[in-house]
C-alpha cells in the first residue's frame, strides 16, 4: 500500500522458500504479524481471495443439503480431554486463557483448535431421536494451533477455516457423507483452484487426533513437495460417546450418533500461489481472482480524453460481462502499474493508447503470455470472457502435466532414496508394508511420509519398498507442507 | 431440531423479557452456550439472519470504497494500555492468555474486545505518505468482553460483528468518514430490517474509550426501551499518536494520521427480534428472512399426487422470482407445521389443498394476517413478491408509528419520572445543560440515559430538564438494552 518502488521476487530456482514468501509480499497478500507470536495479517488483496474461496464453497456446501450457525471460540478445558487421542493430539498447541475480567476463571478455556468437542456438547442436547438426523453443521471460523515453526498461508497460530460437523444414524451414512465432501474438496480444488488433486485414505499415524479413519486431497506443490488441502473425516461413535450424543432409533432403542468432520482452510491459498505462481509474482486463476483484468492508460499530451473515453468504454463493458476490473488511473508510469499488477496475480492486462484508438483495437497481455496481442475493439467483452475461461483451464492443464511429470512408480529403495537426495521432492508410488513402524523409519530416514493411501489405486502384488514385506497396493509418498 | 411438541411463548404484557428469550428459543435462532459463561450458540436459523446481514452490509462497504482484511484475535497485553482511555474502559472485561503450547507467555495476550490497538500497529507499518491515504479497511470478526450479565445476542461475552477501520490525512475527511459509515447504518436499519433509527451524538460519558466523539443510531423497542444498533466513532489522532501512525503530507511533513472506526454485531438480531416479533414468535422483514415463503400442503387420501405436484410447481415459480422457499412435505400434520413456520418468522404461508388445485387458487396467510385469503394461481409469483415488498414497508411502517407515538417532548421533571414510573420508558426528547454530572444524576435517579444528541435537533432555548440550567437543544433520553 506504500508508495514505493517495486521490489525484487527471488527467483525459485535460487531459493523456493523465499521466493514463496517474495511472491506474498509483492502481492500483498498477507504479511507475518510478528507482534502476535506465529500469526498474520490477512491483507486485502489476500482476504478478497479468501472471499471467493468462502462463496464458492459455501455454496457447495449449502447445495449438499449444510447449514451454518456459530459455536463459541473458547472451550472448557475439560472438554478437550474427554476423547484419549483428541487430548493427546492437540495438548502441545493449545492456546489458554485463564483470567477474564480481572478474575483468574475456576475452570481454564482453551481458544478452539478445532471444535468437535463443543459442538458435540451441543449435539447432545439437540438430538433426541432419528427424526433429528442427519444434523449437517458447518461453521466459518477462526482457529488456533501454536506452533513453533510457523509460514504464512500454510501453517500459522491462528488461521480462518471451515469446519463441517455431522451427525448421522447409522455408520454408512456417516461414511457416505465424508466421501461426499472429500468430493467437494477436490471439485472446488480443480475446477476453481485449478490445482489438480490426489484423493485417498490417510495412514493411521496421519489421521485425525480421534477419527476412525481420515481422507485427504493432496496436491503437488512446484518444488515436487505435497500439501494437504483438505482432510474429510470418519469420526465413527468417538465423540458420540465422548459427549454422549444418543438417539432414538425407530426402533425406539438408544445409540450413540455416527459422526463426521471436514475442513479446509486459509492454507489453500498457498497452495494456490505455490500451484501457479511464477517469478514474476502470484498467478491467480479467473474464478479467484479478485481482479480480472487491469486496464492501464497509454497517455500522450493532448489525447488524454480520448484515451480516458476508451478505457472507461471498456471498463464498463467488462463490467458488464460480470468481470471485476480495475481502471488504473495512478499517476504512475505505465511500466510500475505493468510490474504490479503482473505482481498482484490479475490474468489479464488491457493497454490502451492513442494508437489504438485510432486503430480500433486494444492491446492485451495474458498473466503468462510472452507477449502482446492486438484485439479488435468490437466484441471485446466476450473475447476477454472466453479468454479467462482458457486461461483457468490452462493452468489446470499446466498444474496437472507437472504433477503427472514428477510422479514415478518406484520399486527400490536405492531409486526411492535418489528421488529425495538432495532436498528434492517428487510424488512416488510405491509399495508399503502398511505398518507404522516401517512408515516411521522411512519418515525419519528420509523425511519423506506416507501422504495418502490413494482412492484409485489397483490391487496390484508388490513388496514394500522398505521392508520387502508384501503389499496389496501402491501409496502415495512426498515430502510435504 | 428435535421432534418436541410446539412450546409456549409468554406474552410480551406478561413478561417482557422472558417473551424475548421465547421468541429466540421457538425460532431456534440461538441459545446460551452455558458451559462457556455468557456466550451463545448462534444456531442455524439464526446464523441465516446473520449471513443476510452480512452480504447487505458488506456490498455497502465495498460500495463505499472499503476492503476487507483480518488482524489476529490476539493482542498484546501491552497494546491495550497504550492508550489511556482504552484501556480504563476496556481492561474490566478482557479475556487474557495467559499459556500457550504448552508454556507460560512471557507477554500475556488478551482476545480483542475491538481492534484499534492491533490494527494502529498495522497502520504504521502500511501508511508512509499521504498517497497511501484514505486507507480503507473492515473486518468481519469475533471479538470477547467478559460481562457481568449477559442477554442472547444483546449482551454476550463473544459475538460478531464488523469493524471499520480509516486512516485520513486530515480531520474532515475523518469526520466525513464518520458521518458517512453512520448513514450506511441507518440506510441498512431501515431499508433492511424495517427497524428505524435516530441519528445523533453521544454525551462525553457515552462515547466510545478511545474517540474524540461517538455518533449512533438508536432504535425504540417495544417495550419502549433503546437499542443502540450501531457506532461510528471519530477516534481523531488518539489513536495515531499511541501507535505512531505518520504519513509525509504533500508539504513534505510528518503528520500523524485522523483514524475513524465503526461497527455493528450480533447485536442487530436482537434489535431486529425486538422491533417486530409478536405474541406468536419471530416476525422477520423478508429482506433478511432466511425463508420468504413455506409450502405446507394438504392432504387428502387419494389426492396426494395431485397436491405434491401442485406444490412443486408452486415451488419452482417462486424460486424463480430469487424467494427462499420451503415445501413443508414432513410428515407432521398441517396445524404443527403453520405453527412452527409462525413461530420462525417465514413471512408467508402458502397451502394447497385438493379443493385449492380444483379452484385453480391457493391458500395464503401473511406472518401478521388475522386470516388467509385465496389467491388466484396464475401471476402467483409476481404477486408473492408484490406482497412481500409490502410486508417489507408495512414493518417499517408500523415500527416507526409506534416509535412516534412513544416519543414525547417533556420540559417538567415529574413529568419526566411519570414517563419512566413503573419500569416503563418511552423516547423523551428534552433539555439537559450539558454536563456529566446531570447525566449521572439522572442515571442514578432513574436509570433513564441520554442516548444521543439528535443530529436533526433544532436549536432550542430551554431549561435543563433536571437543573434548570440553560440548554441549546433537546436530547434524547430513554432506558437503554
Amino acid at each position: 500500500m506504500s508508495d514505493k518502488g517495486p521490489e525484487r521476487i527471488t527467483p525459485r530456482a535460487e531459493d523456493y522458500a523465499r521466493w514463496y514468501q517474495d511472491v506474498i509480499r509483492q502481492a500483498s497478500l498477507a504479511e507475518p504479524a510478528e507482534v502476535v507470536k506465529g500469526c498474520m495479517v490477512i491483507k486485502p488483496h489476500g482476504y478478497a481471495v479468501w472471499e471467493k474461496i468462502q462463496r464458492g464453497l459455501d455454496d457447495m456446501f449449502k447445495a449438499t443439503g449444510h447449514q451454518n450457525a456459530y459455536f463459541p471460540l473458547l472451550i472448557p478445558e475439560s472438554f478437550i480431554k474427554r476423547e484419549a487421542e483428541h487430548v493427546e493430539g492437540f495438548s502441545p498447541e493449545l492456546a489458554v486463557v485463564t483470567i477474564a475480567g480481572g478474575k483468574p476463571l475456576e475452570e481454564n478455556y482453551v481458544i478452539r483448535p478445532t471444535s468437535e468437542t463443543i459442538i458435540g456438547h451441543f449435539f447432545s442436547r439437540w438430538i433426541e431421536s432419528w427424526r433429528d438426523l442427519p444434523l449437517l453443521i458447518n461453521q466459518w471460523a477462526n482457529v488456533m494451533r501454536w506452533e513453533l515453526r510457523t509460514r504464512l498461508f500454510l501453517r500459522t497460530g491462528e488461521f480462518l477455516w471451515q469446519e463441517g460437523h455431522t451427525a448421522h444414524a447409522n455408520h454408512d451414512e456417516a461414511k457416505e457423507e465424508v466421501m461426499r465432501m472429500l468430493g467437494v474438496y477436490a471439485t472446488f480444488a480443480e475446477d476453481w483452484m485449478a490445482m489438480p488433486v490426489i484423493r485417498g485414505q490417510k495412514s493411521e499415524s496421519e489421521k485425525f487426533a480421534g477419527a476412525l479413519s481420515s481422507y485427504c486431497i493432496e496436491a503437488m506443490m512446484q518444488d515436487g513437495k505435497a500439501l494437504q488441502a483438505g482432510t474429510s473425516h470418519d469420526l465413527g461413535q468417538n465423540f458420540g460417546k465422548a459427549f454422549d450424543v444418543k438417539f432414538q432409533n425407530t426402533d425406539g432403542q438408544q445409540e450413540y450418533v455416527w459422526q463426521t468432520s471436514w475442513g479446509v482452510s486459509t492454507r489453500l491459498i498457498g497452495g494456490l500461489i505455490m500451484t501457479h505462481s511464477d517469478d514474476n509474482g502470484f498467478v491467480c486463476p479467473p474464478k479467484l481472482a479478485p481482479i480480472h483484468v487491469a486496464i492501464v492508460p497509454i497517455m500522450k499530451a493532448g489525447k488524454e480524453a480520448v484515451v480516458t473515453e476508451a478505457c472507461e468504454a471498456v471498463h464498463r463493458e467488462l463490467r458488464d460481462q460480470g468481470l471485476s476490473v480495475v481502471f488504473d488511473q495512478r499517476d504512475y508510469k505505465p511500466g510500475f502499474k505493468y510490474f504490479e499488477w503482473e505482481q498482484k496475480g490479475v490474468p489479464l492486462r488491457v493497454e490502451i493508447g492513442p494508437k489504438d484508438v485510432d486503430k480500433g483495437s486494444v492491446a492485451v497481455k495474458g498473466r503468462l503470455a510472452e507477449k502482446k496481442e492486438f484485439w479488435e475493439r468490437p466484441g471485446l467483452g466476450e473475447r476477454v470472457s472466453a479468454w479467462l475461461d482458457g486461461f483457468q483451464a490452462e493452468l489446470f492443464e499446466s498444474a496437472r502435466k507437472r504433477r503427472d511429470e514428477n510422479t514415478v512408480q518406484l520399486d527400490s529403495w536405492d531409486d526411492f532414496l535418489g528421488v529425495y537426495a538432495d532436498g528434492n521432492s517428487k510424488f512416488v508410488l510405491a509399495h508399503w508394508d502398511g505398518t507404522t513402524e516401517t512408515e516411521t523409519a522411512i519418515k525419519d530416514e528420509t523425511r519423506v511420509t506416507i501422504r495418502c493411501i490413494p482412492e484409485d489405486a489397483p490391487e496390484e502384488k508388490g513388496a514394500c519398498i522398505k521392508t520387502g514385506a508384501p503389499s496389496k497396493r501402491r501409496v502415495l509418498f512426498a515430502k510435504a507442507y
